[in-house]
């Protein structure tokens, strides 16, 4: 028979830490550490299959089922020496989700259950703590009522707080326990209003209706959109743990915690957490109190500090890992309620990897492994320079809960930040972030909150995501009603309202108004520079950066780049002092203008590639033609037709309006339906050859000019949009007989290749021909994703996402490579090509090149190289290295 | 050592007709006509090999093959009993090119090769006959002159008429010998102004150069368009044949004609063709003279009449098809210079195969191959109308030189029929007709010629395009300088100018001035009929049609279509009284306003699927879903800027202006950067899922009405553009939900399938993932084509024509389905596909669909059937039915 229901403590367990599966993340870290004989209140845990079979089943669950968790119950019972709803001796249990992946603040969970009319009358007596008793049972109606018999939480609060302003109450501990008594009552009668039923008092109908509740909150909206971002199937579901309830607000004995074996923000190696004297769980969590350092826990409670510690540690060496844990003091015996591998930033995760090699927990390999490439994008952005910190206006301190600088302007809703966040940056400013602010805080530069710890939502989130944080920064009165915020400094109050400038430090916790330079980190010394070192021994492809400047290739370089894999000749075009020569040229009527145009454009172009070769002494320089379309250089038609239309209505000038007739016929005659799918690419270089002529020459004039200078080039020619061999035998007719002039002309050879795009699927397709031409392959992901699904980046905006909240599509195939569609592509031209030419070079240079999952799909195809944007390189070697490691990438980053 | 010279005459021969590939067809039939102890003249074939060898060696003829053709020329004296340049006893030889295919008027020819001073002297004497031997010689220096020298045709001629002008001649006979004894010192004379040399003396170096300009001639301009336009590979090269000269310009016991062994343009078994006493066969051809019937022979010389005709029935059976031969009489004694399979019109050469069928020389496996498809375009276009024969005013009557009404506005050049055909139907209108004008004649309704018989330049090429043309209308004056045509009708002038209506009927050689009426071709009787059913004997796969409406659906079943493959919904919502509907839809802000419009597109829908269904009574109708952006229904957006901002230049009422700048608004919305790749096809219906159910539920509301009336509806429904099963998925649902709705409602249920496209390279590529959802594929070649080489068809027009110069493309990939990049795509969505689905069925309703080769390659690849526009669908029947009889497609071809 298959068993469902696994019951642990006392020292023993159904189940083991493996099991996280079938137990889920906390259920397997409470068997484990039962297994430990660590003092884990006793439960049981229901197992992620039966969430399944509770769908399935259309909302109920199997009676087989039912009865295991019965027996499990019984046991537990036995070993608490408590019955389930039992008068005299009532037991009283927690329910939670957990399920195989941690989703913090997402499941909801229920304390007290078991609790009704008669068993807190026990409870009271036998805690000697009428108030105590009260307490749990208001909260248990709350928690219930909201997350079982979805009454909203304000209704609650709204209750509660009347019931405070009522008996001149200022805080929750002021009310007494009659005042308790009567919140209750107010709670129970709104519960018969709004479920028309009394509340339930059969503590086992609790259970089920609680256990019910937690299988359901795996679809709620907030589950779903955290799946959503971090690609964790639907189908795994929640398992439930039942655990006895220890109290942490037992009075001034009791407490509760939570805390980390290490920093989980710097990574730094000391005893971390927070706790409350006399509370429970979530008063932690949710960030309404501001708890206290673990370290004044020794003042108060020496020996469980010390218990503490020691089991800590303990699990942290079984584990091999940071421990982030949860723990409950009643009467001074501790309880641990869960340990589970922590949360960590980017820098924290390097320094951990780094100093558990160091410590000989873990080898080189496994700390490769251990940190998530995107998260490396937190050590890789700019930190605040030293003089804005000077220059600006310190507004307020608070903790410095996710690392990195954010400037932006201020927002104070979620959905303000995703409106705002399309024009510019912004930095979401709240009293406290709560789930339901998700779409906002990813779109955020940063967060700031004025309540909360370093545990609180806000906290925990923007870390998962490498937003910096400055959270419980109490200086700071948010004013969401009139949208603004307040601090008072120097007895004097600054408002900022929406749209004014903000700068963070999440590094430090610093607040201030205005606008902060920012600088780029330094990779040379420290942490991550060891650990890049190690990453690059088991990378076996090269990372390459996109770089259209000698700025960008400087960066590139700094970065650990092994070469430029895209540089895009059309961005120099760009330049205020070279639009007009290239207006010229595009305007020419005939070659000979064309060439006097193109002319003026090769010594501009020539130092260009100059500069990168330069730059880049020593490795490859990837230098693509002329890719966008002529009419890109030009005026806008429309605006055009409605400038003409307007001069004509108003009777301005016939020779004025003649002339702007002339340029909006060459306008015409290069507009085009889709651009995209136009004149473009190498398909400019056959119709106007002069163009490709001019850009090889100033390639191999640059070339040989540094060559001269000792300086070591490898310039790489890339034609773009190739899609049948002809093209490109055309194009390298060209570039071939422009090296040859420039060649003989300078009495110095320089080696260099000429390869080809692949970024329309027929190049992939017939890519065996084109490698007969092509010495390089470097895949245009952007384009060729494009073509593959026929849809364009610029108009998929319209319904990708559409398409991603009804699932049609899991990822924005422009974010993340498309591996069942495009991949088989990839796959196909990189054989093909391979058949033809064994040591052709295969790269990518679309933006997947520095996205994680992407780049461990190049490593699998076997290419060379990939490129990406300067800022991913290391996240593109980190990516790269775990491929190696790894034949299964996702498996490498779970284990993270 | 390898043979690359063929000594032919006397009986026998080096080569036999299966040589095509190394002699040529002109040299093949010289060597088997010899070999058949017909009277040839003898001579020797250079092959194609030299050809190639000659440019690869620049433009030099190996010493190896020199010194072949120097015995084979030693032989030819021998026969001949005469010597190239011999001043006694002169050997005189034609030059003429041979490629493997015919390439009609393509190359040139060189006569009466081998006079000089010296020899035209001793023909004189030996002929008795000075004025004719002073003839050739001028004839002879002019062709050389042209085609050796490359001095212009018109040179000589101006030459030429200057004498005439002085001697006051009115015909080219009025020249004494006197006379062309001058013409000869004028030549001559021009020929070193020109050169700078004197006209070579040498006859062999005569030859020499004469072989090299006819080498030089493979790729001359005409011939290279000529292949273009036939698919005829560049590498083949020609021969070069060196012949004996015979005379049919030896007074009037001499003569020269073409001639057919059936009716070229009507296949009608009858002897056929064309003769001229006393002339040279370039004067038959080139339709200077206007030719007799060739039964007029019979009274001129019987004997060599009965000759004539024994020698070529024989042929005709021999080759077992119509051949197609020249001949020369030179003093009462025949010469056969060449014989071919003769080229024929589209109803031509179905009668030709159904009546050799009949006559048991052929089988119908045969005759089917004997046919180009499209070829029978011909006999499916309208003809005229007898009420517009009646009632437009008849100018002239011609030969009916190729058959088919042609009706368009007259245009006087080729260059101008391009540039007029753009705008519309255009007829051209010559004197007549030389391989210059290919490209106008190209674009052509129709061809008039004034001059020139059924063999004449015009008549030979329309045929072969397929084009009505009507020849050799004497009363009709054109006057190219005055761009306008005069004939006299009655007793009155009339004048057409360029751009007035003008109709032609082929068929009977009448022009008539109008613009006339034309009627569908009758495919119930007749050859084509039987023809098409011993087609349809063979043919493998099914062909259906695209059609949108009722009407077209009609004449799609009278061409054989059994089913439609393709109605796109969407152009019945284009309607005048639907438009309105439409738009309020894409303009409604709410759900509930948008199905508000679109249930009253409902019953119009409804209508229009009701009257496929009965026109397709029992076969399938494939229906597609809303497929282009919803732009596309709405004012174009640059036109409302304009219409705005001159509206507010011009102070309009604030009102009307905001009405417009909120339908600017809505335009804005749905304005997108690539139309072809934006927000379009299956997403649409997923993102307006209304829509798709409302077509839905028009299509089966529609099949269970029709069905209660006794009629058998097979719908199939389409979903356009998907890339990915979870669209299909999506919209199946739909589907399914609303089909089950009707049924339900009706009582009745009606068999249907769900399919999908596959139209993008993602579909083909995840095919099996597809099939899963869909019961059938449908590939949408143009869109197909457009995302594999990314250029969409609207745009690639400013480089494909570039494109196909330069050869980088061999075909509009638009026409013809390019097999080798997107054919691939194609096999693997096929094999996909039915690894998950074994009974898939597949077709595909892009327009290669009617195109022959493309066909043959969806035989190969297992289709179940092809679709294409009604007319098109005798074309693809013919092509399924050859590709089944035929693995190479190609080589099928080539034998008709």
């Amino acid at each position: 028979m298959t068993q469902y229901v696994y019951s642990f403590g006392g020292g023993a367990a159904d189940g083991d830490g493996k099991m996280k599966d079938v137990l889920g993340g906390k259920g397997a870290g409470l068997a484990e550490m039962s297994r430990a004989k660590l003092p884990v209140p006793p439960g049981f845990t229901v197992s992620t299959a039966v969430c399944n079979l509770y769908f399935q089943s259309g909302n109920q669950v199997p009676s087989q089922i039912q009865h295991q968790a019965g027996e499990a119950l019984a046991r537990l019972e036995e070993k608490m020496g408590q019955r389930l709803g039992d008068p005299q001796n009532p037991l009283l249990v927690s329910v939670r989700s957990g399920a195989k992946f941690s989703m913090p603040g997402m499941m909801d969970t229920i304390l007290n259950l078991g609790l009704n009319d008669q068993t807190t009358e026990t409870l009271a007596q036998k805690s000697g703590n009428p108030r105590f008793a009260y307490d749990c049972y208001r909260r248990f109606i709350q928690m219930f009522g909201n997350v079982v018999l979805d009454i909203g939480k304000n209704e609650f609060e709204h209750l509660f707080d009347s019931r405070k302003k009522k008996v001149k109450a200022k805080y929750d501990t002021d009310l007494t326990a009659d005042d308790l008594k009567a919140v209750i009552a107010d709670y129970k009668k709104l519960v018969r209003e709004k479920t028309g039923k009394p509340f339930p008092q059969d503590a086992r109908q609790q259970l089920a209706m609680a256990r019910d509740a937690v299988f359901c909150s795996w679809h709620n909206a907030r589950a779903i959109h955290y799946r959503k971002m971090n690609n964790i199937p639907d189908d795994l579901g929640t398992a439930v743990n039942v655990q006895a309830m220890v109290f942490g607000n037992l009075g001034d004995t009791s407490a509760t915690g939570v805390g980390f074996t290490r920093n989980p923000a710097t990574g730094l190696k000391e005893f971390y957490g927070e706790f409350l004297l006399n509370a429970q769980g979530e008063d932690v969590v949710a960030g309404i109190r501001t708890p206290k350092p673990i370290s004044e826990l020794k003042d108060v409670m020496p020996d469980v500090y010390q218990q503490l510690h020691t089991i800590t540690s303990n699990l942290e060496k079984h584990y091999r890992d940071v421990q982030d844990f949860e723990f409950t003091i009643q009467d001074h015996k501790l309880y641990m309620l869960q340990t589970r591998n922590g949360k960590r930033t980017g820098p924290a995760a390097v320094r951990i990897a780094v100093e558990m090699v160091e410590e000989g927990l873990i080898d080189k390999r496994e700390a490769v492994l251990r940190v998530d490439p995107m998260q490396l994008d937190q050590l890789l952005h700019p930190v605040m320079e030293d003089s804005s910190r000077n220059s600006l206006q310190l507004l307020a301190r608070g903790l410095n809960a996710s690392p990195g600088a954010a400037v932006g302007t201020v927002v104070f809703t979620a959905d303000e930040a995703v409106v705002k966040a399309k024009n510019g940056p912004v930095v979401l400013v709240r009293a406290e972030t709560v789930p339901d602010d998700i779409h906002g805080m990813e779109v955020a530069k940063g967060i700031l909150t004025s309540r909360g710890g370093m545990t609180s939502h806000a906290a925990v989130v923007a870390r998962g995501m490498g937003i910096p944080c400055v959270a419980g920064a109490g200086a700071v009165e948010v004013d969401e009603h009139r949208q603004e915020m307040r601090v008072q400094v120097n007895g004097k109050t600054t408002t900022l309202k929406e749209g004014d400038w903000l700068s963070l430090d999440g590094s430090t916790g610093e607040v201030f108004a205005g606008r902060a330079q920012t600088k780029d980190p330094d990779l040379s010394s420290g942490h991550l520079a060891k650990f890049m070192t190690w990453v690059d021994e088991f990378r076996t492809i090269g990372v390459r950066a996109n770089a259209d400047i000698p700025r960008d290739a400087k960066v590139a370089r700094n970065f650990g780049a092994e070469g430029i894999g895209l540089c895009r000749t059309e961005h120099m075009f760009f330049a205020e002092d070279r639009i007009p020569h290239m207006q010229a040229m595009i305007l020419a009527r005939t070659e000979k203008d064309r060439r006097k145009a193109l002319a003026k454009l090769l010594p501009m172009q020539r130092k260009d590639f100059a500069g990168l070769f330069e730059a880049m002494n020593g490795y490859p320089v990837v230098i693509r033609t002329l890719d966008p379309p002529l009419h890109e250089f030009l005026p806008k038609r429309e605006e055009l037709m409605v400038e003409i239309a307007v001069m004509k209505a108003t009777r301005r000038p016939r020779k004025k309006i003649a002339e702007r007739e002339e340029l909006l016929r060459r306008v015409e005659e290069l507009h085009e339906f889709n651009p995209m799918l136009g004149h473009r690419g190498c398909r400019l270089g056959i119709t106007y050859p002069e163009i490709t002529e001019m850009q090889a020459r100033a390639i191999f004039e640059a070339a040989v000019q540094v060559a001269k200078k000792g300086v070591k080039v490898i310039p790489e020619v890339m034609i773009p949009l190739v899609g049948n061999v002809t093209e490109l035998e055309n194009q390298k007719k060209i570039v071939v007989q422009a090296a040859d002039d420039v060649f003989k002309k300078a009495g110095q050879k320089v080696h260099y290749m000429v390869g080809t795009m692949i970024e329309v699927p027929r190049a992939a397709v017939t890519a065996d021909k084109i490698a007969e031409q092509a010495e390089f392959f470097s895949f245009g992901t952007n384009d060729l994703t494009q073509t593959t699904f026929g849809f364009s980046r610029d108009d998929s905006g319209k319904f990708l996402k559409e398409y991603q909240d009804r699932k049609i599509f899991k990822d924005d195939p422009f974010a993340v490579l498309d591996q069942e569609g495009v991949g088989p592509l990839m796959r196909m031209a990189v054989e093909k090509g391979r058949q033809t030419r064994a040591d052709l070079e295969v790269g990518i240079c679309g933006e997947h090149g520095g996205e994680p999952s992407s780049v461990g799909f190049c490593v699998r195809v076997g290419m060379n190289y990939v490129s990406c944007s300067p800022y991913r390189v290391p996240i593109a070697r980190l990516a790269a290295a775990q491929a190696a490691l790894s034949t299964s990438k996702e498996e490498a980053m779970r284990t993270a």
